[in-house]
């Protein structure tokens, strides 16, 4: 079956894409990574969402921003969650969707997601919110869509998780006002996190003042010196004088491996408390993507705790994915 | 791990919470079981329904009562007829409505429902519409949610269905016009059923003349006493002279174990046929909350016959829930 | 239980029941088969959908016209692109859409089938769009209906998937203005394909000059001399002459038993390849339902070549969905 045969296009690749997310005039036409955009982007992003904030605590939580578009949440990852703030967000601009769970097979790669993509593109799908288990998915289909559809990253492989990374950039924003002063650490398994690396880009492209990572060295990844950060395998030392602390997610089935010691061990070392909070500035905001496992990642009192904006960040969420969602479709403006 | 031990108040409890459902000024604001409820308050509930029964009789069967909110459908046991019945009532109402089905395991208790809820209202949800197997846990969940949040209980457990037991009131009311002279017969798994129990509560509290259970001895409850019932163990004796007639339904792989003989002995004692039918008044009203089992509970003469309003109490099932959601989120007339 | 057993009217029977699918002034009030409809309908039904198309190429793609309607797609068979065809045309219809997927088991049938179709429709259901694995479900249930209420089979067992054979139509008209010049041939699984049956009875009442099937003598219906098409076993001689193409989808399951060759000898005998498209007209067009095996029905080449408009069908879909859902609700232009 050499007819078959995928060209060496059709296969994901590292992607090496700033100019694909935006078009001629330098809009945001995807959204796929944080990395290679401008600190103008990211702020207009920012400014986006501050608008729609508004919008989200009237009695009518719904802008016609979008109606009569239909947005296709394309899932070849499972996530209730993350469907669901992309849903809610895309319910809010009036859009209608349709939310795909395809199981990610051998025939989910390649040819048989291009097909997928062009069926829908024939029923005029305007976007694509895709995740994918592997890195470059999006990008993938980003480069073959057609001219007038958009696709955001909601998550692919260990790469990007570009809203996610936006999210928690605007809640810091909210609570610190800009970001040049700041320092901020980022805790734990640095090496399988795409949102670590979508925030490391974003918080160097804002002018953060440090980015420090602290892990142990089995989660780092080989090339975390070329990332713009300062790494630390102790928690007091790395949480130092730092103004923003962003606890990573720890994946529980990796515990107890060759990686990753116990989660007792682990939260011995890397969990945070309300005693290691004292290392950092007395003021120091606290995140986590969530879901949290308490008493691994944190004990409940931090999570809980005043300097805590965990919730913030779920609320910002439908924030940010609002204002991606109207951007990459030519809008930039609540009602526009 | 002693930082993630759940505090006592996070497990789900025996509720003892009717002020829990109503607001400072008397009026719903969750609807989380008929007991403990007014006469006024069920009766509001059910005149809200009948304005919202000629809604379904347009051609377009839907009024903005609730455009811009989220309801989100929170389903820890599965139950597509059920869930259907909500979201369509969300849907005329001109809500938007995420459904969420959630495995229940040990990680869908205490701590863990909390943080699901605590992330959709950080999603700004508006109303939570919950089935759990756990008795107590839509109590368990509006004892913790936010000022503006309401909950509807769609089965807990074996304790309450009160949005089924309201249609059934709704659909005698619609049949006998009033209670006071009405002599109502429960038939069937007492000891196991969530409606049984938030039927008794609401006849009762509506004033009927008489309420009677009939069921084996192993399929009472060892509080029955307590509830305000005549119990009878023989079909023919308990059927004598009543106006209404409320099936249960039977859970089939609950058949043939310690407590329960054959489908075929349980409908020979048990089951309506349109012989035992003649022992209940003439015009005798017939119930069941579907779907039916033909020929364990009924035959099929009894069910499709005169007598049944079956389909009816499934009409009447999208007013009421309908109502309970107005209501709830303070609104209280068609259109307002 | 004698009581339970169904009545005979209750199985799923062979249909014959052209009368069913018309009211008495003779429109559109189910859409079940293409077989026994006029021509006149089915002109009317690639009439109405011309209107859809330019709505779909809107920016906002939608229309009113079925408001506060709600259509409830019923799928005992799973099909999440069929599904999503459907779902899309309600959407932009502006209808509320709920689906259902229904286990297909011994529970699935007869009496079972009538309480949910009942229980739909003491909700107000509008619609049913019916997909099941069982020929003539669609009949049974239209036959069964309230007079209100519209059935569209998506599809019952070998026997017709009529939305998916007149959005074929309506591609040919498209593409070549009229039937009665056209020479058509329909490749592949002819025998287990409920779309080639409902393709041949539209072709045939269009006025199409020639309806050819190409097939191995495996794949043929025993009644394939009684559908007034030409057989042909071999693929060149079948092509000769041809305008248009109509591959069938080949389930990759029946291969290698008893019936079939291998994937690899039926690709040479009844595979399109550019090569052998040489032998149809020079203007050939090339259809195929989706999804495709590239390689086993035709090579990517075809696929994606000048000849085929495979992607067209997929728009023309939507349109026809929109069209077919209007006209059997009593509805007959845009707007209306």
């Amino acid at each position: 079956m050499s007819s078959s045969k995928q060209p060496a296009s059709t296969s994901f690749k590292a992607p090496d894409s700033s100019c694909l997310q935006l078009d001629e005039q330098g809009r945001l036409r995807h959204f796929l990574t944080t990395e290679g955009l401008s600190k103008d982007v990211l702020t207009e992003i920012m400014d986006v969402a501050e608008s729609f904030s508004t919008v989200s605590n009237q009695a009518v939580k719904k802008v016609p921003v979008l109606r009569g578009k239909t947005i296709v949440n394309l899932f070849f990852e499972n996530s209730t969650r993350t469907r669901t703030t992309f849903e809610l967000a895309a319910k809010r601009l009036s859009a209608d969707v349709i939310s795909l769970n395809i199981a990610t097979s051998a025939a989910a790669k390649g040819e048989s997601v291009l097909d997928t993509i062009r069926n829908l593109e024939a029923m005029h799908a305007d976007m694509f919110v895709v995740r994918h288990s592997d890195s470059g998915a999006a990008h993938f289909i980003a480069r073959h869509v057609a001219p007038h559809v958009s696709v955001i990253n909601a998550g692919d492989g260990r790469h990007a998780h570009p809203t996610q990374a936006m999210l928690d950039m605007f809640t810091i924003r909210r609570v610190k006002n800009e970001f040049t002063n700041l320092k901020v650490a980022i805790i734990g398994d640095i090496l399988h996190s795409r949102v670590a690396r979508s925030q490391i880009h974003a918080l160097n492209i804002l002018g953060a003042k440090e980015v420090r990572v602290i892990a142990p060295k089995t989660l780092l990844p080989s090339d975390v010196d070329s990332l713009g950060v300062h790494v630390y395998g102790d928690l007091r030392s790395g949480l130092n004088d730092v103004d923003v602390i962003i606890m990573l997610r720890l994946q529980r089935e990796r515990m107890g491996g060759a990686m990753l010691p116990s989660e007792h061990e682990y939260f011995e070392c890397f969990g945070l408390t309300q005693a290691k909070l004292a290392y950092a500035k007395p003021d120091v905001t606290v995140m986590h993507p969530g879901p949290i496992n308490r008493g691994v990642e944190m004990d409940a009192a931090v999570a809980d705790g005043p300097n805590s904006v965990i919730l913030q960040q779920v609320t910002n969420g439908i924030a940010i994915r609002m204002a991606v969602m109207t951007l990459t479709m030519g809008h930039n403006r609540v009602g526009g």
